[in-house]
């Protein structure tokens, strides 16, 4: 279904991660989507379960948690070679042939620690505009192998950061436009996005700028949701072909011309 | 001092990784190798330190570690993930345009679980012959890119194996020979192959098969050096050009045209 130049760019959750058997099936999905791809998968819980053994207390202002340098660490373990390298494994036993990468790797998402203001988020890693290189990515997509991401940059000076998973899918989405037909696509644990957050089935099969303006009058959209759509939209401002909120037991509709959740356009 | 075709593959073992201070100027002198190159590093001690904290006991069998299942996570976090990231981040510091990578990436080394004999070893991966795929590491080498490998592989049904990091460096040698002029190099604590073990300066400068012979018939080599010295054969035996023994201090001059260490051909 897809032409040649298309290239998906699959982000999934740390609720999947944390499920080995909805990570399972969605692993085999993955690897049959027929077309270029890249996944990022978030950290889950288990960063948080390994700190907590390691006596490395979670630390949060706002609701955000900071990343001091024992945590930095952790979620490096963690993210970058635990998940990362599990994920890589079972991608290849699906034959799938699969590169596990942070964003230091061949230097592919320089990033910028986050300026202290009135939180100091510690290492976290804000990624410019522009910043991300695409010739390394394009080079393995082009022979045939699947980047796959763990949610971490690096600061160039020798510092790993942390990264927000989705804004490293749209950075890469956006950055990836310049040379192919991209389609970012969202999996998460709700069907898309909903019109009543009570009602998994409420969902909206299409968002376009007017259609958010309205929905957002409303006041029917969930806080959880908008900063995922404000990146949608953003995105597809920037070059990105169109941006796909659902389920991740959904990929394989959401991937071969079909849509079971929203997309946004 | 190198013809465009050569490659240098670095083994630097776990005594430098533990040394923050000494791996930082490793890191520097490897970044400034003028040729291509390719980093294998070993674990170190910090996978022993953080399985520990998170109660994993270390379980030995005749003084070789057992990878059981929990081991294996916990090395896979820490060499595939923290060891294997902050290399990378560092070596990019230096201007080196490193890449991360597991045997399993890529699908570089597919191993072979090691058969339960009178020891079961449990998630330790062992290499065929010809198993090693080149065409992956000869797309980065000749992008640009510098491969740095931690001593991890799988086994194509998606589980991490454990492998000894010399021997993924001996592996890895052996399969580029046939695209490339090959320098084998091992890094470790001492100044290259000693004919005292209690004289650090006793190093002999070459050992070729029959010089081997008249060592081995003296009886004064140590037997920790003995493995290294029969897989250097093998090595040169199967293609690589020479194989160097020295101090991870002595890289510089090991790559530039004279040998500080122990010369193998």
């Amino acid at each position: 279904m897809s032409s040649p130049g298309t290239v998906y760019i699959i982000k999934v959750g740390g609720n999947v991660i944390d499920n080995p058997g909805f990570l399972d099936s969605f692993l085999a999905d993955f690897a049959a989507v027929p077309a270029l791809k890249v996944l990022i998968h978030g950290g889950g819980k288990i960063a948080t379960r390994i700190g907590d053994k390691l006596g490395i207390a979670a630390n949060y202002v706002n609701g955000r948690r900071i990343t001091d340098a024992e945590t930095i660490d952790v979620v490096t373990m963690v993210y970058g070679g635990l998940v990362n390298k599990q994920v890589v494994a079972k991608l290849q036993a699906h034959g799938c042939n699969a590169i596990g990468l942070t964003g230091a790797d061949a230097n592919i998402i320089p990033a910028v620690k986050r300026p202290v203001k009135e939180i100091d988020y510690g290492f976290v890693g804000d990624i410019p505009t522009g910043a991300v290189r695409t010739a390394p990515v394009k080079l393995l997509l082009d022979a045939g192998l699947t980047p796959v991401f763990s949610p971490l940059t690096h600061d160039g000076k020798g510092q790993i950061l942390n990264t927000n998973a989705d804004t490293i899918a749209s950075s890469l989405a956006v950055a990836l436009s310049e040379h192919y037909t991209v389609r970012l696509v969202y999996c998460f644990e709700k069907k898309g996005v909903l019109r009543n957050a009570a009602d998994d089935d409420s969902v909206i099969n299409l968002i376009n700028r007017e259609v958010y303006q309205q929905l957002l009058a409303e006041g029917v959209l969930s806080d959880g949701i908008l900063p995922k759509l404000d990146n949608a939209f953003a995105a597809i401002e920037s070059g990105v072909k169109e941006v796909l909120i659902g389920h991740a037991g959904d990929l394989k509709r959401n991937t071969t011309g079909s849509v079971a959740g929203t997309l946004i356009c």
